[in-house]
């Protein structure tokens, strides 16, 4: 599979809300500040993200969807077989996703003898062991893992996708082995993976925390002939508190980070500054600091906010209180807009690049 | 009526395209990176406009519309009363846009005692005779124009609102009159006047055109208490060929550069650089020059295409061949991603802004 692609072209199919910073709105908007032309197509039309008590407007129909696509290709707007890159995330229902699908692999199929097609695939399941979408979103999930050249699943989506329980360093070394073997994934980015006591006494000193704060691990594995794969890991500092859409930016920044097109960075330049690295593990770094950045300006931002519009999370008073939720879910849109300045090819200080350089796991196999 | 919004915040209402940069495409980017938070409601999701030969998608329904609306404000999201801006554009049909005129009601109505409320209406009906809109629109439209602050009409559009043929300079006063009086309009800005005969014998020598290129005229008029209005104008080179979303864009920083709030410029420096202006006048000068940009940008870009994809528009060759037409459109996409560099606050050379200064009419009335 070739995954080399110049474009600057990316076709993002994902959830559009009005309101807010989930989905196509977090994803969108950094993409094209680093200069990439974004085609958008939109899985559901809402009001808001479904963390605000109040939802409206309706998800795009898969016969809308193939609707969309075919005009898109008759007018030669989308040709398989050019180079491209495609971004995919949220979308609410098995069929809707098998339309996803049927596109990507006539994509992928049509780039084989091409440059290539980048396609990053973020398989939007669920978090912390419960499902967002329907449970038949599984099986098609799996069935598009094949076409992908990255993935950017969480913790809980690696097990659901593979079936296996992560309670273990050699559980963690079979569901990568299924991803890349069994799925044909070349490039796997693991999200926001709980420190659990085995995970902090399997992990090399090199890659562990460097301070007692809360951290959670960022791991990359890229495939390659002789080793099953190459790790690299990074452990995370966690800032307190929850706010949506920050998968949805990250997703987005490791695919226009992966690989860069010669005409929006020199190339030469981007890479040289990370040595003993996959491309894959320099475009995750460079994402994971660019989201450090935004949410820690988030945060700093509703932390000016009225305290009203900051209480902390608490299920049963926000239950009580319908309008406890959503005025913190409001103080803490990220801030996409106001932290724009991060979304550029110009490196962060060689001190922070250091600092969120993810490195090589040795001994992992 | 007050007009001054210190808020950050836009919400924007008119047609998402996947491919290409017309309405929202054209309109949201270049808010964002002037650093608005655009809020995004879409009134149809297409694949593409309608210059191509194949399009699929749909239009979002009033019900679906009224839905977003009411989602939004009963969590707070949408705030009547507060301080906030409104820009509304291309809307499918009257029902639609019964809709949009109800919601601009309430916050018209809603910002009455308040900080303000910023409305640009686009009263987005056709161009050179031909409507792009179901009639029944137009009457609509009429209904809306009392809400609005600034209107952004073409030449055709203001014969449409005003029934009144543009033929000469006593026409042009009576159809001003007519919207700012009958109406209420408080800021008109009229685009892409043809310059005939009737009209050049009318404008001052000072803004005429300087050079014998093909130009255009553009005209803001800003009511006062005593004369009828005040009213600048320019003469603007035009660019050969056809492109598309150029009104959208125009529109979006018309509303991004009028009165903009402290937070994101120093408003003091933003109008001290033009003596002798309007409010108006300042921002469609920014925004005439920056759209001129885009313009030249895009030009200079399809020059560098092929013949095959830069054939130039004739009706009876585009019959022939299906592919003529769309290859030329795909040419001339307007390059907002690449010519971002211009949206910002950073005001380009002062000759320049100089070159773009629309200056007053004296003796219009």
């Amino acid at each position: 599979m070739t995954t080399t692609s110049n474009s600057t072209r990316i076709l993002s199919i994902q959830s559009h809300v009005a309101f807010g910073y989930v989905g196509g709105k977090a994803a969108v908007f950094p993409l094209q500040c680093l200069g990439y032309d974004v085609d958008v197509i939109n899985t559901v039309n809402f009001s808001n993200h479904s963390a605000y008590h109040h939802r409206g407007g309706s998800k795009t129909t898969p016969a809308e969807l193939e609707e969309i696509f075919a005009a898109m290709e008759s007018n030669g707007l989308l040709v398989p077989g050019t180079s491209m890159r495609l971004l995919t995330g949220y979308t609410p229902n098995a069929e809707s996703l098998e339309t996803v699908g049927k596109l990507a692999r006539r994509l992928r199929e049509g780039a084989e003898e091409s440059e290539g097609l980048i396609y990053l695939l973020d398989p939007v399941l669920g978090d912390s062991g419960r499902l967002y979408v329907s449970p038949d979103c599984i099986s098609v999930y799996r069935s598009m893992l094949p076409l992908a050249t990255i993935i950017t699943p969480n913790w809980f989506e690696v097990e659901t996708l593979t079936d296996t329980p992560l309670t273990s360093l050699p559980a963690l070394r079979t569901a990568l082995r299924t991803l890349h073997e069994t799925y044909h994934v070349p490039h796997v980015v693991i999200t926001s993976i709980p420190l659990s006591s085995w995970l902090q006494a399997a992990l090399p000193p090199t890659l562990g925390p460097t301070s007692s704060s809360e951290h959670i691990l960022c791991l990359t594995s890229s495939a390659n002939p002789s080793d099953p794969s190459t790790v690299h890991a990074l452990a995370v500092p966690t800032i307190p508190g929850y706010f949506t859409g920050v998968g949805d930016l990250f997703s987005a920044l490791v695919l226009g980070n992966y690989k860069p097109p010669s005409s929006l960075v020199d190339s030469s330049r981007f890479s040289s500054t990370f040595d003993h690295s996959t491309p894959l593990s320099v475009a995750a770094s460079s994402a994971l600091c660019t989201t450090h950045l935004l949410i820690t300006q988030t945060h700093n931002h509703s932390m000016t906010l009225p305290q009203s519009e900051r209480e902390p999370t608490d299920d049963e008073k926000d239950a009580a209180d319908e309008g406890r939720k959503r005025r913190r879910m409001r103080g803490r849109e990220l801030k996409i807009v106001q932290g724009r300045g991060a979304f550029t090819w110009d490196r962060p200080e060689a001190k922070e690049v250091e600092e969120w350089r993810m490195k090589g796991w040795e001994g992992f196999w």
